[in-house]
């Protein structure tokens, strides 16, 4: 050990520690292996992979990398050798005790683990701006897209209205199948998992928890408010039917799922659920698994970013673009990174509830094909002040059965179309659920 | 003058200049102005526009400023109590002048103008490395995407494969309303000057001109070379019809102006030209004046930047994201700018001929309605070992008249395709002019 430590760590030579061996943390390391020249140019110092964690090292290939391995990921976080953490581990216990250690021990710290973000970032940002250090999550939103980049760097020197996302591939590859292939929703989602696109257990995807880390991530990077995880309204994608995605179709819209943040006055938005996009907005035409994030400025106007929201490759393209910043960091070329913890949590701005929100709503109701029931819905919706922009009545799916009515309301609040439902409910000629999913109306 | 001075000019105050106070230079003033506290959070120094150039100053609304204004530029250019010359003059002259001038005297630069970093960038980059100031030209290429921004410290720690890029907004403007409403290009071209989407002389733009200056700063970019406009293949698009983009349409793809730019083997494509684009690709979903640049790589794979590409506050906006650097770099927070300057043309790649580039081909062709001419037709590919994908035989336009003969080639060397053109052309039965489009076959 010593031997190596004299013969390796010389004058400007940065030792980097991977924390997480998985596919992302084997994906970050062949990159460094085989874009050494590209990286090396981008950057004013050596570097090299020093020191490698995982819980079952043993295991791993190293691809003869001559490092130093260990099954703690905590060795790393206290080794003084060590300059640069990537934290690669997942979840919200071991990361958070190696990445907070790691600061503390006046490391840069590279992450691509948005729970960890979420749920513990004003913790990591206030520690990160008092040592003073590098602190790198552009893999946890969106993988391969630079959005952190493109807003801190480029966007926030204006109003930013607003971001819509698609920020879930799992949810973006289901509904996208069950809209081009008419598949249902279990059929596309046994798809997805058979493709390595959902996980065994898919809940934190298609229940919107996932989207809800990384719009959380964004909100908080661009109105500089403490972490909104906490506050953000979270619906999945499971209550979205076949019958969903046809009706929306005819309607001109096709149905996906978006991570929202807004602010207006000091009140922000944030929020997670389905909505029929327009057809001729172009976050309509993002298919399969890709992400994009259309953000929207008082100057700029509206900009899209697309590409791989995850897999190893994409997701490490993002780790190493940090790396090369964390490098540049540690020898005074670049300090910029120092603003973003320094203005997360600055500003105390009220989270609206998702009852004061305002939106334009899709309602499909059914009803037995008697006349009145129409009039019976109509003078409910009057009633709370909801005005009804398309109607359509479909043919029942059995002969015999329940008419469906589909309905595009204008903008009103959650709160009124919360009421509206739960009195057509009530209705005798009415039965079953009634499905409510939100409708983009801004043309990005 | 001297009171001035000595009241305003204190420690850690920046002071810019801007010439030219056109549409982009007004906005950037005004953006200045009313996101100045937005843009001070960027910062760690104070900054203020100082000095105002326009040949005609006098008629120019300054919002009540208290700057120094002044006809000529090149005041701005020798003045010593400013750090930052924003250049918006235009053109390749004056500019030039300004730009070497400022640079020289160590002065950091931000400019708008593709054409002269088309023309003079070797000269430019050369005098900014040499000077060790900022360079900032994000609001050349597609506005108000930060492409630059994106590709420097994101995407060049791997291997490009390619750029494909809707770069220029007349030309998207005019080919998508011919496409959606069935205009003819005569007509879509009033329309785009009506509502100041092309210039009353539009040849700069829909000649390709402009396209290929941004084209060739992207490619000097990602590969590292001498600025390649000279070498840069440039064809426009006043030869699509609306037949063309009829039959393309028929055949699932869409047509767009691509700027291109690729390397393999060292060698290095700058093209741009006309492009069927298949309707599932992300790329024919630009609409109106748009822009959008598709970057493919090794790890991140395909990710698509959109957003305005021209107009005042969009193209400010990206003049606005310079000046923080420009300000963080004065200030030895961000530096990274120098490696843009020091990396453009220390490569040396040959830039391929339009001749030697494969690409697949849709052919129109007009003949007459008689047996035997497809069969001249296709032996005539067959001898130059052009396979047919696709072909399809429409209705003569007007009664007794030709009848076009559409085909998709897979993909051949463009020497190829002009030698069975013009042997096409000779037969008897074949009239007219043979009007041949590249096609985009990258799924991105």
């Amino acid at each position: 050990m010593l031997i190596y430590n004299l013969l390796c760590i010389g004058i400007d030579m940065i030792n980097i520690g991977i924390c997480g061996l998985g596919t992302v943390g084997q994906s970050s390391l062949e990159h460094i292996v085989k874009f050494k020249d590209e990286i090396r140019s981008n950057v004013s110092a050596n570097f090299r992979i020093s020191h490698v964690a995982d819980l079952d090292i043993e295991s791993k290939n190293l691809n003869g990398l001559d490092v130093i391995t260990t099954n703690n990921a905590m060795d790393l976080a206290k080794n003084p050798d060590i300059s640069i953490i990537i934290e690669l581990i997942g979840g919200t216990t071991v990361a958070y005790e190696v990445v907070s250690e790691s600061i503390k021990n006046k490391k840069h710290v590279i992450t691509a683990n948005k729970a960890l973000i979420a749920e513990h970032g004003d913790k990591i940002f206030k520690l990160a701006k008092e040592a003073n250090i590098f602190f790198g999550f552009e893999a946890s939103v969106a993988g391969a897209i630079p959005i952190i980049k493109a807003l801190t760097h480029n966007m926030l020197n204006e109003k930013i209205f607003s971001i819509f996302g698609i920020i879930n591939g799992t949810c973006n590859y289901i509904l996208d199948q069950m809209a081009t292939k008419n598949l249902d929703f279990k059929t596309a989602l046994a798809e997805a998992q058979s493709l390595g696109y959902a996980e065994a257990d898919p809940s934190f995807d298609i229940g919107g928890n996932d989207a809800a880390h990384k719009i959380s991530i964004l909100a908080s990077l661009i109105y500089k408010i403490p972490l909104p995880y906490k506050k953000t309204y979270i619906e999945g994608i499971e209550s979205i039917s076949s019958m969903d995605i046809k009706y929306s179709d005819e309607l001109g819209y096709t149905i996906k799922h978006i991570g929202v943040t807004k602010e207006n006055n000091d009140l922000v938005e944030c929020r997670v659920h389905p909505m029929l996009v327009p057809k001729d907005n172009i976050l309509s035409q993002v298919h399969n698994v890709m992400n994009a994030v259309l953000v929207s400025g008082e100057r700029f106007g509206s900009s899209m970013f697309y590409g791989h929201g995850a897999g190893g490759d994409a997701t490490a393209s993002a780790v190493i673009a940090n790396l090369v910043e964390a490098i540049n960091f540690d020898q005074n070329i670049d300090r910029t990174n120092l603003k973003i913890s320094e203005s997360i949590g600055t500003k105390n701005k009220k989270i609206k509830e998702i009852d004061d929100i305002e939106n334009s709503f899709y309602i499909k109701i059914h009803a037995k094909d008697v006349t009145g029931v129409m009039a019976e819905i109509t003078n409910i919706l009057a009633k709370e002040n909801i005005n009804i922009e398309a109607v359509t009545q479909h043919e029942p799916n059995e002969s015999g059965s329940l008419i469906p009515i589909v309905m595009i309301t204008d903008s009103v609040l959650g709160s009124s179309i919360n009421k509206a439902i739960k009195k057509i409910k009530c209705l005798d000629n009415v039965k079953g659920e009634i499905n409510s999913i939100r409708v983009l109306k801004l043309h990005g």
